[in-house]
């Protein structure tokens, strides 16, 4: 019988009982540290959500039957990729958190149109005039505006439902040819520019990878909109850090609104090199999007979902392109 | 020629221009004091923003010519309806605010929902660890919960509409019997009471009469669920604001985010005597939804409509009931 490695106390055992229909399920943490090793080399298929410190490059060696990695989260970027040898199929969780995520994204634009995080952080501080408020133009109208969205799998898909419900015109930048009722699709470098000069409010959603690394630098916040809001769920570092600080402080009415951050030696982390938290025109969530939802309903199914379909010998869906992560 | 006076530095030349082909518009704030009581007995028609001065219960008695006043808020609380003779139309700007408090309610909602201000406090505080936030199962999805709007106008209407394209069901409470597609009307006190126990989360969009002041008091707050959300796009003192305070304080997980404050000697005023903005369950923005757009565009523009039309001699839109505001 195959055996499925699940790297997560978190898991419902509805989920383990699913997969312990198709294969023995090995829980981690269950096991001390010498039935853990000994367990390996008998792994077939890994369900991850942070990478096991004992699949170190050294780890995997040993773990000669491993064909697939299925991980909870949609970023992989917590992957040793280089690591693992090519018979081993990698697979996210693409599109398990587009809801959560989406409606995230969507909590981001709005604090950071209607400005609900800087005005209630300065009546927090003690101001009690509305009219310290009211002389504020600044406080802008999504209904008629340009929303641009930067990948358009499912979470893009989301938000460009939640725009047009908005009024909002909608342009996505692609790489399918998928098409989208009332969204403008647009493709290549020209595409990304184009997006970038018209759209009022941008969101990225588009995976981490070789070719999206810095995606968005001095350069491409030039060609925004003097006032444009942009959105980030995806992953911080596909903005460059220091050409956003130094565009958020050049432009007061440019908002940046994230709820993921910058890599520190391989981590996301919460300490940047720039006092980000403190700008008005910054808005931040400690990546609570996607990771809070994993505790119960879909993403965790979908990603159960995926392992067995492999069990039972089924393509499995949202194999990752190693060619994307190339360094 | 008939004579308008409109009192608010901040209209649009344009509308004057438009006021000015039906009537002498009088533009109060270039009047000095003297000329401007002298006025006062050809005025036809009020256009006010924040209620003057000079139009004080004595000042109203020598303006026997005014048949009508129109006000660019929404709401009337301002207006001193005693004091002002049955003989004179008090229209408000119902719906023309629509769109921007609709989309401020959705923020403040999807700001309650995904804790935006509460996790960037705390960001902003120094909070250096993603598992502070992780282990935190409070993160609200909005697909597939019930959304409950108490007060079907213009703003309900809208938000209905957005309730509808995140995956909610929704439940409106009305007045009139006008219906609207995938929306469950409910009517009177029983409608109320089942609004507030079946909504996950709940719109407060109706005016402040005599009937609606502390409509949502402790035995209202006790009907909803524990983890339920409250937004108020309103009136404050339509929340018995003790009742709130103690309510919050008791379950953490209960939300209330508003963009509208207590009055206090019949003013709007931040200042709380409980001191609502430390709490973690509370977001409050200072009635930015509002205001902030009678500068430009579709609200100031509705007002002076509103003004010709009567001027014009047709039926004013709007008119005020003042038997909604009896004391």
């Amino acid at each position: 019988m195959r055996k499925v490695l699940v790297n997560w106390e978190g898991v419902g055992q509805d989920n383990v009982g699913r997969l312990a229909r198709y294969a023995e399920v090995v829980e981690s943490w269950k096991l001390d540290k010498r039935s853990l090793e000994a367990a390996l080399p008998e792994i077939d298929a890994a369900l991850v959500l942070s990478w096991p410190g004992f699949m170190s490059r050294e780890g995997l060696g040993g773990m000669t039957r491993l064909r697939l990695v299925q991980t909870f989260m949609v970023g992989v970027n917590h992957v040793p990729l280089n690591d693992l040898p090519a018979s081993v199929v990698v697979c996210n969780n693409a599109g398990a958190f587009s809801v959560e995520v989406g409606e995230h994204a969507w909590g981001l634009l709005l604090a950071a149109a209607k400005k609900i995080v800087a005005t209630h952080t300065l009546v927090r501080a003690g101001e009690k005039s509305f009219s310290a408020f009211r002389e504020e133009r600044d406080i802008k109208v999504l209904d008629g505006k340009t929303m641009g969205i930067i990948g358009f799998g499912g979470i893009g898909r989301t938000v460009a439902g939640y725009a047009k419900a908005f009024g909002m015109k909608v342009v996505a930048l692609n790489r399918s040819r998928k098409k989208a009722a009332g969204v403008r699709l647009l493709y290549g470098r020209k595409g990304l520019e184009l997006l970038l000069r018209i759209s009022d409010a941008i969101l990225i959603s588009l995976p981490l990878t070789t070719s999206t690394d810095r995606l968005i630098g001095q350069n491409e916040l030039g060609m925004m909109k003097k006032d444009a809001m942009l959105v980030n769920v995806a992953r911080g570092d596909i903005v460059d850090r220091a050409a956003l600080y130094s565009h958020l402080k050049a432009n007061p009415s440019f908002r940046y609104a994230t709820d993921v951050w910058w890599f520190k030696e391989g981590k996301e982390t919460l300490e940047t090199e720039q006092p980000f938290v403190g700008l008005p025109n910054f808005v931040g969530t400690p990546h609570t999007s996607g990771p809070t939802s994993l505790a119960g309903g879909a993403p965790q199914r979908e990603a159960v979902d995926n392992v067995i379909r492999f069990l039972r010998g089924l393509k499995p869906r949202n194999v990752v392109d190693r060619s994307d992560y190339k360094s």
